[in-house]
Formats: structure tokens, sequence, C-alpha cells
């Protein structure tokens, strides 16, 4: 794309609002909040939001901003003391279904009935939670099934979060998203992830059908699905997934050199099929799944060139650490590469800022999705700029 | 407010320009230039001022400016050699009274007589230093009064300054304010503070009787005014006071458990009234009296979300660090309460960038002071924005 | 100049590209890029250029951006690895003619030959390397004839780096360059300079006459010229030099004590001529000449309130470091003066932001030069605002 869409803070803002803001965001995983009133904080732009388990064990989303000034209420993630939310600066305090249920020192005429915090749209499917900050959100339908027919055979419900980290790039949200989409960059600035991924290699067919056939033999069914960019039906949420070999037979899992890391989930729990999954839900949010141990990642846009990458391993839900599996080990791979592509990324931010720059010629196919993301987007932004 | 009288970069260019340049701000205590040629220098949004003791002994501002380059001439405090404030650049030099003495290398046509730094308006009331950046700055006669009958009872003009604090909000300064005119806030957030001030307490009322009572003991008697907000006389800058007791018998002064800290001031000699007095100049400025010390704070706007608290600690003139009083228990009330604000603030900066900020009810009365504040910008940036 | 001209970012835009593209920067000397394959990286504004030795010995200079999606393609300078500069993204190889080699994965119908790395314009004189990010750059020929006529003498092209290092300005470049065209600050601002040099001393002339008659007696016949700023032919980059004497007759160079630092350079070679000369290319450049170093200087916008000063100091090219000169000797004349400048210019910055701050009077003769400058500068402007 030509530089200004990289470059122009203009943009950024139409990007924000009125491109990004319906779309949805992986906040964690159900286990981050496992008991009543337990609570996530999740900034996004210039919002912020509380994820709490209410009273009935439901998982709903505020605003997380005081309706008396306006402060924010929770800075971190923790626990409703008593099952409320109190405000650090007046005291107002407010129940985990968002009610206002004490303003010390206001008038008795008081109607708090009108004054519960914002209520967030808010999903969870496969133990994902999911939130918009949009009034009228894309529909969640397609991605609720493509979630379940993907991660559910890795039982990603009965998981739980092995580690988080965030990770910032100095760069425009669409350069990290066309860099994450293509594995065109993987031969040269990968070599430890291509080393035990079959994907985009020469004999990434035949691999696949020996992950086929094992898959079959375990009893694994996973339908993939691409209702993602411009094929992603208008109202609803972008949504895609595919299915990778690994890069030879006893390449299980994406370690090191392929050996196993965790114990193995969902109906693998018989053995590995060598392949991965990987689901997309809109375009800011991917999970890929092995055998043993899943990753989430999420791209959060802070200015216009700064990027953060947030990362969340899951392992089974029985897992123990330090003896099923090996913290560094397990986040080690996507450690590793999440790294090599923030300076591939900032290195091109710093390319397309040139009054040389100018875009040059796909590779396909093995560049067709940033090719498809940057027609999503241009048409997404046209819809914007028309609106 | 709504949201973009914090948020707009816009409106803070009207803020500086339109609202505060036509009123004082207290830059510092005659103790801190007693000889003649010291001087202190005083930051200001792009401004820079030179606050000296001329050779008559009268206290002098000037625009820290060359007329020359335009260079800044002093960088920090300090003693003008000689007599002279002298550019580091050129080496061009000043008297104490501002007018160009020399100029080396120029024409001997040069009339050094249009050359001389640029005045400012200075006021000096109970031993403070008021200085104002405009050309015509607002009228300082009833703050001037206010002082007087304030202030005056703790004689601050005999005192001396015993530390000086900085401290930067990451907000708007009219959040910092909203915060600063309001002690609603101080029973949740200012533990501290609570346990000695009487101040916004169930039992205020008796308090403040038993304050009178041993003021008019004492022969103290300090007159209030609220010439503040909208009460302000046109062309006149605001200004107010008030006295609240502290929060029992024995509770002499503001430290951890109202024991006394310093030597007593002025009229108090003979005794504690177990109460506070407090005075404003303007909005930004606001001075707390204890029969024992005193504490001078200035609100300076640095950007649109950016704010600094300075603080200045003054005791009785005589008294002597280590011996009559200890620095660390001297300043941790306000240390402590200062921070407490910084953090608050700050968080009610993040929520009101939330576009599910909306404005909510005030709590009335203890929230009136923040809402005579609200009036009183919009009206002045109306104003503005009219002229 | 007004204060707008110091601070304003839309300004700053057209200084950028109205004014100061079409000019000339002198990236390195030779010697740091001694064979085939070796390459420097300049980063200049948004912009980043690779200049390189190819095969044929030529120094040849390319936008630093790959042809595919616009990464930066050398991060720092290096050598090209098999005669290739490989794009860290996906690979792509350009020669070191800027030919795009190989791109693999591309079809083979791919048309190679249209997406060379864009050339820019080089030029090496004195063995300086000059380069310009314009398409149509200023003609370099009076340079060149005057660089040669002056730098010729000391065997510019025959000398080696011995050290670089840069230094950042928080002051508009305007400013920067302000200072550095004058020596009126040099009295207050320099004294480890003024104890050597002559220049703008009391004894000048007469130190003059000595230096060229030792120049004479040397056989050196230094030819100066003025085609600086509005003397400057149109279409052609500013030119200028002059010759100045040291501040005595056993003051050989810019050291501490005028005693000599390194092995005599070009002419030279038989003595000292106890001066000094100095040339400028346009108005980011200069070079000053001693008999036994060279210092050189480039100033490069950052921002609006950002300029950072190259200074990249020249031995005879067979010198050896701790045998031949101490480096620290060697460098500290103008590490110490450029420190002190970064000080004044940085006040200087801090006092034309002031609303007090209006232009003063010009000390004539002596700042000359620097009303030279802007009124240049602003017929400049004036032009790429019509254009």
């Amino acid at each position: 794309m030509p530089a200004a869409f990289y470059l122009s803070p203009e943009i950024y803002d139409l990007d924000i609002n009125g491109v990004l803001m319906k779309h949805w965001q992986c906040v964690t995983h159900v286990s981050a909040i496992p008991e009543v009133g337990d609570y996530v904080v999740f900034n996004y732009d210039r919002e912020s939001a509380i994820i709490v388990r209410d009273k009935d064990g439901e998982i709903r989303g505020f605003a997380n901003v005081c309706r008396h000034r306006g402060s924010r209420i929770c800075e971190s993630s923790g626990k409703a003391e008593g099952g409320m939310l109190i405000c650090p600066y007046h005291a107002w305090a407010y129940s985990t279904d968002g009610s206002l249920a004490h303003a010390r020192m206001m008038p008795r005429t008081l109607d708090k009935s009108t004054l519960g915090l914002k209520p967030l749209a808010v999903k969870v499917v496969q133990g994902l939670i999911f939130l918009s900050f949009a009034d009228e959100p894309l529909s969640f339908d397609d991605c609720e099934a493509n979630l379940n027919a993907t991660l559910g055979a890795y039982d990603w419900a009965g998981a739980k979060i092995a580690f988080q980290s965030t990770i910032s790039f100095s760069a425009n949200w669409k350069l990290a998203l066309e860099n994450q989409v293509e594995c065109y960059h993987c031969g040269p600035s990968h070599p430890e992830f291509s080393v035990v991924h079959g994907q985009s290699s020469g004999s990434e067919k035949k691999l696949a059908q020996m992950m086929n056939a094992k898959a079959e033999a375990l009893g694994v069914d996973i339908t993939i699905t691409d209702q993602w960019a411009e094929k992603a039906r208008p109202g609803y949420e972008l949504s895609f997934s595919d299915r990778f070999p690994m890069s030879g037979e006893n390449v299980c899992t994406a370690s090191r050199d392929g050996a196993p890391l965790a114990p193995r989930m969902g109906k693998f729990a018989a053995g590995y099929d060598n392949g991965q999954t990987v689901a997309y839900v809109g375009v800011m949010n991917h999970f890929l799944c092995y055998g043993d141990y899943g990753a989430a990642f999420r791209y959060t846009p802070k200015s216009v060139n700064e990027t953060e990458l947030a990362v969340m391993w899951l392992v089974r839900g029985d897992a123990v650490e330090g003896k099923d599996y090996d913290l560094d080990e397990l986040t080690w791979m996507w450690k590793v590469t999440a790294g090599a592509d923030k300076r591939i990324v900032q290195e091109n931010q710093i390319g397309v800022s040139s009054r040389f720059y100018t875009p040059g010629p796909y590779a396909l196919p093995i560049e067709q999705k940033t090719a498809r993301l940057s027609d999503w987007y241009l048409s997404a932004l046209s819809k914007a700029i028309s609106a």
C-alpha cells in the first residue's frame, strides 16, 4: 500500500474509529478469572474494559469508567472485594453486574439505576474471552462455529494459561499484520520456525498427506473455513482456519527439535498428527494449535507507528509447570519468532517512510493473504469514509 | 466537563493564551533571594522569567530573553556577578534593573536604552512573590487584602523556605484542580490527611466551634473571604480563604499524629488553635497555614496532559533545621498526600479519555467548589473565544 | 528571524522538502569503505541511503528501500556478502550496482530490470563522499573547485578517518547554524578555542600577515572563494572558503596549547603556516583544515527542535594511532567546543520560544555571516513556497 497508510495520523484515526472498532479482540482465557469476582483489565486505544466473573458465574464486560467523575476504576487485574468494584477516587461502588450499588454522600434522590457501568459485548468460545467496544459489533456466529470446529479438537475450553507476554513493535499495525499473514519471509527470517514447520517448504504437500492420515487415525476431524477478508459475510466478523504439517514424521510440535513439550490436549490425547491448526478472528487475533500446546496472538494498535503484540501460551488444564512442562522450552519458539518479526517489521516501517518507497509486486501465491488483507482494509476504509 | 476540555491540544492552547496568561503565579518566597543580586528563574509554559533583588532591595521581574539573539540568559537560580545578568551567548550584560549596561563589539551608535530586558509585573505580599506574564494582568488588590488577612496571622512575611519539591501529573491541569478543590475524595484517598483534619468529617461543626474559641482566646482574628471563581470582581484576580478545624483537641498541626513539628508562627506564638487556614490566589495557587508551618502549592500546566505541582514548605524565619524541626517529618503529610493525588488524577485522565466517559452528577455541597471551578472556566474560555 | 521559523512544524516541513532536499550532504570519507562491497548507511530525515563501493571500485549511492515490500535493506554499515545487498525480510538480493540479482519465489515473468534500487546522486571530492537525495540536485561544480583549491593543499584525498562522533542539539537547525557561522560568541563561550585561534582577536590582521608569509615560504597557494548564501550561482551548491591565523607564532594547530598533534599533511609536510583553512559545502557542511589534522562537520535536522551534529576527524593516511597521534588529544578541542555550542544553542531555542522574544540587532561585521544565512534562507523558503 502507499506510504500514507502506514504514516498518516489522520488515517490512523480513521483506522481506529472507522475500521477496527466494530471488530472483536481476544482479551484472555477463562482460566484467568476462575472465581466469582475475579476480573481482568483490558486497555485498547483510549479505551479500558473490566471483564469480570459475575455472581452467577457469567463473564461480563464493562467500560472501566466511573459514572461520577470518569476515573478509571480498576488499574490492573484483581478480585472484586466484597463483590464490589470500587472507584478509588470517591469510592462509588458497583456490583459485578455493573449496577451502581453505593454512592456515598450523594443526595438520596439520586437515581442509581441510570448510573451503572456501561456494558460491553462479550463472547466466550472455547475458553477464549472476546470483547468488542462497539455499540453494534459484528456478528460473532461464524467465528464461533470456526473456533469450535478447530480449537475444539484441542479442547481449549479445558486449557489453562501457562504464560503471557507482550512485545511492542515501532511500526504501524498494518505492517505488523502484513508480516503476520504470509510465510514468504519464514525462510530468511525464521530459521527456528522453519526447522519444525513444513509450511511453505518443498515437501509441504507430502507432509500434509501424512498429517491428514494421522489425524484420521486419531479420529480427529477438523473442518477448515475461509470467511476472511473480502470473503467474510457482510456484518459478520472475519473468520478463517487452515491446517499445516510440521516438517517431518517425528516433529510433534513447535519446539527446538520437534520433541513434545507438554501433555497432549483434547482429541490428541492418543498421539500427535504432526500437524498444526491455525484459526483467525478478524485480522488482529490468531490462534495456533499444536497437539500439546496452544499460542494465542493479539495485535493492538497503540499509535500510528506503534503496535503491541500480546502472546498467550495455553496448556492442558491439569498440566503442572515444572513437572509436565518447562516454561522456558514451551515459550522459546514464539518468543524467538516474535522477536524476529519485531525487527523485520520495524525495518519495514523505516523503509516505507522514505520518499523513495513504492509498493512492489506480490510473490503469489505465497503472499496471497497479504494481498487479501490490503484489499479488505482498503475496502473497509473506503466504507468508513463514505459512512 | 466533556472530555474535549481535558484532551484537546487546541483547547489547551486557548487555556494558556486566553484564560491563564493574565493571572498570577506564586514564584517563591522572599527568603529565596535575601541579598542584592540574588535571583530565581521561573519557567512557565514557553516563558521564562528572572526574578531578581535589585540594588535598592526591590524585587523585579524580567523576561529571561536576551534582546540580542533571544537566548535564555539565566538557566537556573543564582547571583548576579558584579551586579550584572550576563547572557552566556555573546556576553550582553544587563543591570539588575533590567537596563542593558554593556553590549560588546556593537556599533557605538547602538541605542541601548531601547534594549533593556522586558519587565514583568511582580507583587510581594506576606513574603510571597507573585508574577504575571501578561501586559495587563488582573488587579492583585483583593488577593493582597486576603493574604494579609489570613497568612498575616501566621507572619509568612517573616518565614523562610524549609523545603521545595515538584511532582509531575500526567493529566490535564483542570483534572488536577478539580481534585484539588474538593474534599469528597479525602476519605477514600487520603487516610493520612483524614486522621488529623476535621474537614468534611461528621464532627466538623463542633470542632470548628472549638477552633474559633481557641483562636479568640489567642487574640487571633482571621477574616475569610470568597471572591473566587464567578464571585471575583471583574478585572480582579480570584481570591478566597477559609478556615477548617483539625480533627481533635490535641491535633495541633498536619503531622502523622497531630503533634507539633516546628516553632509556632506569628500570632500563634502562645499556642495552637487546632485549626487550619487556606487561601487561594486565582485557581492555580493555594496556601495552607498551620500554627507551626505553611505549605504553598502551585500548579503549572506543561502540556495538554501534563501538569506540574510545586510545593514549598515554610517555617518561622529563625527556625533551625535539625534543631527546631525535622525535615522528613515536616514534609511527610504533603508528600504523601500529593503523591496520592497524582495517582488519582492520572487515573481520572485515563478514564475521561474513553469514548464511554460522560460527565456525572456532583455530590453537593461537598463538590460545590468543583462545580464553581467548571462554571468559571467555561465562562472564561467563552470570553477568550469571543475576544 | 521571528520565532515561528524556529518553532513551527509546518515551516520545518517546508525547510526539509522545499529548501534542504536539493542540497548535498557529506556522508563520510572514502577511507570508510576501502574494499569492493564495503558500504555505509546514511540516514537523513525520513530517508536512508546505502553508499557502497561497486565492483569497479566506483562509489555508488542507493535509496535503502527494498523494491518488494519497502523494508530498509541495511540497518548499519557493513560489507556486501558475496557482492550482494540482501534484504533481511524476504531475501531479495541486489548487486552493488543496484540491480536486482535474485528475487526468490517470484514468478519467472518478473521483469527484474525495473526493480533495481533507486540510484542517488553521489560526488567524491578530496576523499569526501557527498550525496543528495534530490532527483535534480544542485550542481556541485563550484564546490568541487573550491574543495580542490582548499582541502587539496592538505591532501584530504589521502587522509583517513581517525574518529567520528555525533552530538544532538535540542534546537532548530537554523539556530545551530546561526551559531556556527559567527565567531562573536567565541570569546565568551569558547575559551579553549580562543586560546589558539587568532580569528576575531585584536591582532588578527598581523597574525594573518605572518600566516600568509609562512604559507608562501612553504609554497602553499590556497585560493579562497565566496559563492555562499545569496552569492551562490543560481542552480549551484553554495560554496565558501576562508583562511584564519592561529593565535601566535608557535601555535601550530587546534590543540590545548597549539602544539602539534599528528603528522603534517599534504603541502604542509615541511612545516606549519600557523593558519587554518575553512571550506563550506552548502550551509550544513563545513571543513576545518589544520596542518596536521582536519575536522569535518555536518548538521542534520532531526525534527523542528532537534538537530544532530556529526564530526569526523581526519589525519594523514599513513598515521598510526597511539604512535603518531593520541586520539584523546586529537579530538579534545572540537569535542569541548561542540559541547559548548550545544549548551548555547539549546538556551537560544528556549529563549526564542518566549512570547517576549523579538529579533535583535546584528553585531556587524562579526555577525555578517549570520545575517547572510538568514537572508539566504528566507529567500530560499520564499522560492519554495512560490514553486
